[in-house]
Formats: structure tokens, C-alpha cells, sequence
């Protein structure tokens, strides 16, 4: 007879940390607290996961997404119980939006009151029901009630937050169970159900639907996501271009994806778009869009104007984003954008595929009379143009350039201006849209690259909201390159006032009872250089001295205060004072009516011809 | 036959800015966004309702509460859709477990998105379910959809808000219903339904109850929390003390209810208790608790130890408090705490009453035995014990100081420490206890006195999750009075993570990843003093420096990296090894279980006497 041994029992916090091993995750954020401190201590002393402490949870949750979009690579958010799971909820949304996967362990009191039943208003001493705070914005979110459950837990979240349209899943991990000790022969092992790999016939007849339309149309163009890069399949997207001999935008969020100069990409459509991507996406006659959500911001307020004289096919890995617009859409294809392009490109095999040189031709010559930087652009009030200056900002970038932005002229600037080459990087949140997202984004992206350089472009107002960030930056001495443009305030929302209310302004700039910090003093406070932009005369010698820098700097860009951003899709005044929404080609300011008719090659609309 | 007139339109906004005039409302909180900005426009023009605009939503739900504290007065928290609402979660947790009443408006997109049914990630823009989210940590949580609705959903939200228990009630209003334009004769109103006034049978036979224990019961303790001042019966402790002659503690919420030097008022209980206040509880024979809600950290983590020799009755208004704790409490009377106090003082008329002589003897020797600042406190290393600083600070107080404090040693120590005198306020964050509270709870005592002076009780690490209101306070040049201990990271983390792994730190200092910025380079960012205190004789000057700044100004106060908090109810390793977790009265560093057995009019507990 044997004698029983009793198995050496495991933390499951140490489980969880090897967990973390076993799924690669090199990297977590997050801060320490009572509820999360097991977690804490047996990441640190398992020595596979570096924990990188920032200073606001949402801050975790928003660095999490740029490290992921840079390397490829899942990574956690440790959040302790209460305030510090709530203080994450903004980066999940924003995660969630934007398709960035992500596992977010969050701690919680002890197992015995974190239960739906318990209906005190706190659940032990700061304890509250976060699983069901953010099961609408999460793919996943559970709580783990069994010791032996909470690796399969933190499995099943990282396949699930990969898995098909990618997004954040959240874990909660009471404290009781976090220091639980189990034999770990008992805890349970998750196996990633089967999936079929082989696409169904009807993508194959979708496929074949739409190789037809792309080879009869005359003027076909594609129209292409982040889902691309998110199923891995961004360097399939010049060879099919080239195969196809047909011309592509990017959406903003796709914009890094292929280069900005590639002679078939032609720039960023959308209500802030530029001009010439407008015209082509509103003048094809068959659009092909693929791993693109197809948000407002893209296609405008009015579906039935979009690309009104083009067949639409969309393909989309989420049946809920393929068949949003269906009203338009004709082949509503549910399928990853890898599988779908190989298929695709497999059907072009034997096809004669002949290019769309005259309406590639036509796309130039867009591109030629409508160029990215126009005379709308123009310095005004003896300061420079946002928009000029990111493209004298372009010319300083280096080869492997990273860039994220924030919110306001950083985002709406950046995205219509920047030329992104093959290596380099411009990433935002696109969908959420929160201020306060470049901070954190340039800490994940650096983390992903090995404490990389990245550029990160902010307003003053958005600085705000995740400015103690910097202490981050600087503990860490990352080499971020952190772009200020100061336009007193909040310029998007004057805008919607001057627009809304022609009245003075409420909450957005200093006058009217929102003010910034000097951020020269700001940047000193953190034992960081700065650096001030007022003029051209001195643009290029201090850009140069910013980009050269090896540790964090700051690097404020004087703006004029009112400085538009054009061109925009506005609503419109007639002459009678009536107010018109024009269709997506129309921008303002608006060109001259024989221009936009000789632009429109499938007619001018209606309502621009009676502006 | 008359013609029929149209009757003037007015804007959803305008109408939600006469509702806050209508309900007193003279402070908002808020950010200003594309989702709210017809609000911000008509609150502004109708001039009734000061904007206050903050830098992070959160800061404006947690504006709100000591807002409310301080002068009574309900207000609103203005957010914008997307990240603007996520955003003001932590603040809204924060009120809901405080039971602190406020309206937060926020913003979502186009009302044909923001439907339960939509399935999209995003709703319109950059919005998602608000009112899912937050369902579950606020009294009421409601969308408008319809125009007419708006005005009565804000006036049921302020009812909702205030009635018996408070708390945040959240109030979604979609864009198009802001700016849209209704006859105001249509808009629904809303009559809060008529609640029973009289107490009922059960209540009243329940104090007679308690006034026979009260009576008859040797030891007698009340226990009073902010359920007091809650119902606006502050006031009415006093008399009622003086009418029993009957011993009192008070819950963190409560100390400044009552003058901590009232002869009956004897501290407070708690883990992190006075010994004096712990010992009283421990050894009442009766307990009656008014308008507190026994938290873990009043009552320890053993129900059963609790006044283990005493009868319980609990007061709430709130059934789900009062039977919390049913296996300990006898009379679970719920009702509210004014209309308690009144209907026992009414019971009490032409009823014997005794002074408790003996018993209050007995309390005066426990204080005399054992003081809030001790030995214990002494200083260590060449660094000010931050309790004995407490106790200096405490000297330099105006007549109608205002403190609030953040979390760690300033929450600690301020509470277990600080004498408030009448007229003067402390206020904290007791449930959800979320660092980066200070900053904010100080913007809106300030607001609620008309600019008036606060003292800000802060740690370095909490400092940073609300940093950026450094600059709302400048704006406004609030005087507000922002004190910093800087204790090189989370001190009470340190603290459990030397008690559970005696490993090396994680996270919670310089040296284990995590680190302050200077405050006072800070300081100088906003433009605001910047004072140091390190040693005693510099204290009192700059302490009365600080006093007479007429606008903000900060003081930070280094203190030794590892002070204790004590005392503090804490697991005991016995002589075996073996952990012990001993009763509330048994604090840690222990005292001579000679010195306990005195004090132990009960007897001392078996896990004491392993000890």
C-alpha cells in the first residue's frame, strides 16, 4: 500500500502568473492595491511578466491597446477592487470600439460578498458587482468564484479577446481566491473550441460576386480597416492592390497599414477627409470595403449619399458591423480579412485582370487639384497652420516612426496630413475617442518596443485628462516625444458652438471658464526639456533638437485659438438662411459649383446644387 | 372661429436649465463635449446654474458630493456621451456607497442609436449603453427618449436622489432630445408620490424597545453615523446625548456631526480605531446604532466578536443595512434617523432617566489610558510621526475649518486624530475610499462656501489620479490649502504587503516601480506656493504661513517611508507561528494582556489570551 502524499498546493495567484507565461504576456499595467497586492507580488516574483505601475487605472487599459496594435502581443491590466476596477472602464470601452484585444484581471473583495444576490451598495469594504458594470462592453466578463477556475478563466479570456473580431475581456478575481492554495493537478484547463477553418460556400459565391464586380466596374475602389492588420494580413494588401491594379483608401485606423505613397492608395475619406479621397470614394461605381467598420465619421450622416452610384460590398469578421448597413449594402460577406483576401485572390487566379488605368488616372488628378495641404490652409493671425505643420512635422519623422495622438487637431490634423511609410506607425482611438488617450497609447507602444521612441501628439485640453501619466514617462525615462498644440481649450467644440449657437463660448477656453497649465512648467515639474513652437523661422532647427532627444520631451505648438479644421462635411446656410447637410463630396469650405461639377463625375447632388 | 396659434417652441436644454433653477440647483460640475453642449449653452445663457468645469469627469461626481455635504444643496454633473460618461463612473460609485444625492446628466448620441436593442459596439459616434452601466450603482438610472420626458426625469432623478437613503441618480439625454424644441405646456411633470409620514406600529413599539435597553442597561452605547446628518438631525445629538447621559461614538462619516470635545463623545471605533473608543464598544452591554452603516472597517471582520457582550439595535433607513448584520442585531428598526431620534426623545418624556455615572467613569478613564496620540506615535528616523502631526495641525484650525481628506495616512491619521469642533467639517470618502478624491472633495466644499477656504489632506500617490484639478483650483484661485504626505508610494499597501509576503516591495515605491514627481516643482507649475515641512521646528511657522494664504497653496509633509498605522486591528503570528486574528479590542502592537485583562470589563477573549 502507498502511502497518501499530499500534493504541494499552489497559489493560485502564482497559477495566474504562470498563466500569464503560458500566454506569452511579457508586459501588464495596472496599480497595486489591497485587492489585486497576491497578484502583484506573484507576478513580480514568477520574474516572467514586467509590471509596469502607471498612475490611473484607465491608463492601463488605454496602454494595453498601443502595445497590442505595435507588437502584436496580448498584455493585461492588473485593476484592484473598487475605485480601481471603475477607474479602468474608460479604457475598456475604448478598447472594446476599436476591436483591441486585452485581459483585464480585476480584483475584488473576498468570494463571500461578491455575489449578484448581495444587494448592499458595497460589497465588503469597497467592493461592487464590476462584472456586471461591464459585460455590455466587454466580449467576456466573469468572475471566478472557484480557485480552480481562475486559469481556465484568464485562458478563456485571452482566446476570447483574440477570437474573431477582437476585443477586451474582463476577469475579476476575488482577494480570498487570488491567495487561495490549490493542488495544481486540480485546476481546470481550458481548450479553445474547434473552429472551422475552411469558409463556407456562400463567402466562396460572396467571393466570386465580387471578383465580377471588381473586374466589370469601371471605376472600383477598396476600402480598407484595421481589421486587416488585425487578422494579420496587412502584407497582403499591397500585392492585391497590385494584382488588381485598382485604387484603395485607408480608414484613419488604417491608415499605417500600407504606405501613404504607394501610387495605388489614395488617402482618407470621411467628414473630416480630404477632398480628393472624398470625390473617389463618392464617384466609384463598385466599393469594396474590408475590415472597416464604416463609422459616421467615415461615411457621413446620410447612408443613402454614400458612394450613391457604386455598388457596395462589405466584409466584415462581425455579422453586426456587416449588416449595419444594409440598406446599401449588396454582398453583406462575414468573414476574417486574411481568408477572405486569399480567397479573393485565389479566384483572380487564371482571371484576366486588367488594371483601372484611366480611373486610376482620374484618382491622380484628384489627388493633383485637391492636394492634402491646400490654400484653406494658409497661416492666419501670425500663427502657424496645424495642418502645415504636421506636414513640416513629417518631413523630421524617422524611419521606424511611431506616432499616436489624442483627441482634437492632434487627431483630426494628424490623420488628414500624415504620410505613413512602410515601418512606421500612427495610431489613435478611433471609436471611443477619449482625451486623455496619448499619454498612455505612447507608454504602450514604447513598452511593445522595448522602451521605444514615440512621437505623441496632444492638445492642451486633452493633456489634461491623463496628465499624471507623466510621472509615468519620466520614472521610466521612455523616450516619448510628447507634441502639445495649444489652441486655448477645446477647438472642436468652439467650432460646434460658433457653429451651433453664434454665440460666445461655455466651458471651453479660458475666458469662458476652462483653462491649461503652462506646459513648459509642466514638463520642468517632471524634470523633462520643453521646447516652444511659435514660428516657422524656428520650426525645423527645435524639431530637429526634439526628435534628437534621447529621454521624454515636451514640445509645445502655439496655434491660433480659432484656427479651423478644414476641409470638414458642414451643415451648410443657403442664401435663405435655410441649413443644408451636404452629401460626403461636398466639403466645406465649399469649392466653386463648376468645380464640383466637373469633379462629380456621376452628377452633382441636389442639395449641392442649391448651395 | 379663432385661429390656431402656434405656441412658442422651447429647447429640451432651456427647459433642463429652468428645471435646475427649479430645484435650487446653483452648482454644475462638468465637462463641456460634443454630447452635452446644448446644455452647457442653455445653462450658461439662462444664468441660474454656475458651470464649473473640471478636468476629469470624475472630479465633478466627486465635486458633487462634498458639495452637497458641505452646504446641503443638491448638484449636477454635466457629461458628454462616450469617455465623458465612463468617465464620472468612479465619482458615481463613490456617491452611491457615501449615499450622497446628485443628478448626473450625461450626454449620448443621436436617440435612433441609443437603444437597449442596438448591438454595435458603438451607438452613433462614440456612445454606448450609459444607463446599463451604471444601473446597478446609482438609485436611478433612466434614458430620455422622449422630449416631453426630460424635465420630469430630472425632477424624479432630484426626488429620487434625496429620498430616504440618498444617492446619484443618472439622467441620459440623448443629442437630438437636448436641442429639441417642444410647447413647455407639453412637457410632463413630475409629483413625487406621497410618502407616509407617520411612523408606523412596528417602528414605535421597536423604541420602546430600545428605550427600555437604553434604560436599563449598565453600559450603554450609541453609535452614530451620517444617517444623522443625512435627515438634517445633527443638531439634535447634543440634546439627546445630554438628555440620556449616555456615551457616544461616531462613525469616519460622522465625527463632524457633534464636537469631538463633548464630554459624551468618546471617538471612534474600528480597525483602524482608537483604543479608548475600541474598548468602549467592546465592553457595552447595549449598543444602539443611529444612521451608520456598520461597515467592515467600523466593525471588524467577526460579526460575532463585535460588543460581543452587548444587545444590538440598528437604525437605518435602509431595510437592506438593518438586516445586515441580523445575526448580531436584536431591533432592526428601520427608519429614518431624524424621525428616530424624535420619536425616542418623545418616548423618553416623563420616563426616569439616570446618567450612566459609572460607565461614563469608566469611558473617561479608557481616554485617559489610552490617548489618540501615544507612545506608539513617537517620532522614528529623524521624520515627524504624520499622528503627531495630525495633533499640531489640529492647533493651527479656524473656527469653521473645512478638511477633506484622500486616502492613506491622510485618511488614517486625519481620522483618528483630528478634533472637530463645531462648526468645523471633515469629510472623506468612507465606502468606495477611491485615491484622488482629495483634490476634487475640496473644489467642492470650496464651491459650496462661495470660493470659501479648504484644507486638503492628501498622500503623495493619491495626489496623482486627480493631479490635473491642480489647475481648476488655479483658475478659480480657489484657497484651498492642498497638504501632502509624502511617504514614497502607497504606505498602507506596504504595510499588507510586509504582513502577508515579508518579501521585498512591489509596486509601491521608488525602488519597486512606482514614483511621485516634486511637488513642489508641481507646485510651481500651477503657480501656486510651495511649502516643505520635515522637522518640528519649522512646523508652526509654516503651518500658520499656509493658514494665511489667501489662495491655493501647497504644503507637502515628508514623513518616515514605513511609518506604522497604528493602532490597527491586525493578524498576530503566536509563539507557534500559527496567525491569529483577535477581537476589535485587541489592536495591534498589543498591549500587556495584564493591561488588557484590566481593561476588559467583559473578560478577555480565548484568541487574546493565546497571544
Amino acid at each position: 500500500m502507498n502511502a497518501t502524499i499530499n500534493p504541494p498546493k499552489v497559489k493560485v495567484s502564482e497559477l495566474i502568473a504562470q498563466a500569464l507565461e503560458d500566454l506569452g504576456i511579457t508586459h501588464v499595467f495596472g496599480i497595486i492595491g489591497a485587492g489585486n497586492v497576491h497578484l502583484y507580488e506573484a507576478i513580480a516574483r514568477h520574474g516572467y511578466s514586467e509590471i509596469i505601475c502607471v498612475h490611473h487605472e484607465q491608463a492601463a487599459c488605454m496602454a494595453m491597446q498601443t502595445y497590442y496594435r505595435t507588437c502584436g502581443k496580448l498584455s493585461a491590466a492588473l485593476l484592484t477592487t473598487g475605485a480601481g476596477s471603475t477607474n479602468g472602464v474608460t479604457g475598456v470601452v475604448s478598447a472594446w470600439a476599436d476591436s483591441i484585444p486585452g485581459i483585464i484581471i480585476a480584483g475584488n473583495e473576498n468570494s463571500r460578498f461578491t455575489k449578484p444576490e448581495n444587494t448592499h451598495r458595497m460589497w465588503g469594504v469597497q467592493g461592487y458587482d464590476s462584472v456586471d458594470m461591464v459585460c455590455k462592453v466587454t466580449k467576456y466578463a466573469n468572475r471566478v468564484m472557484d480557485p480552480q477556475q481562475a486559469v481556465y478563466e484568464i485562458h478563456k479570456a485571452a482566446h476570447i479577446a483574440l477570437d474573431q473580431r477582437p476585443g477586451p475581456c474582463w476577469i475579476e478575481v476575488p482577494m480570498d481566491i487570488q491567495s487561495n492554495r490549490i493542488d495544481p493537478e486540480t485546476s481546470a484547463k481550458f481548450e479553445p473550441p474547434c473552429t472551422m477553418s475552411q469558409p463556407t460556400a456562400q463567402v466562396r459565391a460572396q467571393v466570386e460576386s465580387v471578383v465580377a464586380a471588381l473586374l466589370s466596374a469601371e471605376r472600383p475602389l477598396l476600402w480598407l480597416g484595421n481589421g486587416i492588420r488585425l487578422a494579420g494580413a496587412e502584407k497582403k494588401i499591397a500585392p492585391l492592390l497590385e494584382l488588381l491594379g485598382v485604387p484603395a483608401l485607408v480608414s484613419w485606423a488604417g491608415i499605417d497599414m500600407i504606405d501613404s505613397g504607394h501610387p495605388l492608395v489614395f488617402g482618407r475619406a470621411g467628414v473630416y477627409g480630404q477632398r480628393a479621397a472624398n470625390f473617389i470614394l463618392q464617384n466609384c461605381d463598385y466599393l469594396l470595403t474590408i475590415g472597416t467598420r464604416l463609422a459616421i465619421p467615415q461615411v457621413g450622416y446620410e447612408l443613402s449619399e454614400l458612394a450613391r452610384a457604386a455598388r457596395i460590398d462589405v466584409v466584415d469578421i462581425d455579422p453586426q458591423e456587416v449588416s449595419k448597413h444594409q440598406a446599401r449594402a449588396q454582398e453583406m460577406i462575414v468573414c476574417d480579412a486574411a481568408k477572405f483576401i486569399d480567397i479573393l485572390q485565389q479566384s483572380l487566379h487564371e482571371k484576366v485582370i486588367t488594371a483601372k488605368l484611366a480611373w486610376i488616372e482620374t484618382c491622380n488628378a484628384y489627388q493633383d487639384q485637391f492636394p492634402w495641404v491646400g490654400p484653406e490652409h494658409d497661416d492666419k493671425g501670425g500663427f502657424m497652420n496645424s495642418y502645415r505643420f504636421m506636414q513640416r512635422l513629417n518631413t523630421h519623422f524617422k524611419k521606424d516612426q511611431i506616432v499616436v495622438t489624442d483627441m482634437g487637431t492632434a487627431l483630426l490634423c494628424g490623420h488628414q496630413v500624415l504620410q505613413i511609410a512602410n515601418g512606421q506607425r500612427l495610431m489613435t482611438s478611433t471609436g471611443l475617442g477619449e482625451m486623455g488617450y496619448g499619454l498612455p497609447a505612447a507608454m504602450g507602444a514604447s513598452f511593445a518596443t522595448d522602451r521605444g521612441e514615440v512621437m505623441c501628439l496632444n492638445c492642451d485640453g486633452g493633456m489634461m485628462l491623463n496628465l499624471q501619466e507623466m510621472q509615468t514617462i519620466a520614472h521610466h525615462q521612455l523616450p516619448i516625444k510628447l507634441f502639445i498644440f495649444n489652441n486655448d481649450g477645446y477647438l472642436m467644440i468652439k467650432h460646434t458652438q460658433n457653429a451651433l449657437f453664434k454665440s460666445s463660448y461655455v466651458g471651453t477656453d479660458r475666458a469662458s471658464g476652462v483653462s491649461c497649465p503652462d506646459f513648459s512648467k509642466i514638463a520642468a515639474a517632471f524634470d523633462m526639456p520643453a521646447f516652444q513652437i511659435r514660428h516657422w523661422d524656428e520650426c525645423d532647427e527645435v524639431l530637429a533638437q526634439v526628435q534628437a532627444a534621447s529621454g521624454p520631451v515636451v514640445c509645445e505648438v502655439f496655434m491660433h485659438p480659432e484656427q479651423l479644421f478644414t476641409p470638414k462635411l458642414s451643415l451648410v446656410a443657403k442664401e435663405d438662411g435655410t441649413l443644408v447637410s451636404p452629401p460626403l463630396e461636398d466639403l466645406s469650405p465649399l469649392v466653386p459649383r463648376d468645380m464640383l461639377q466637373q469633379a462629380m463625375i456621376i452628377g452633382v447632388h441636389e442639395k449641392s446644387k442649391s448651395l
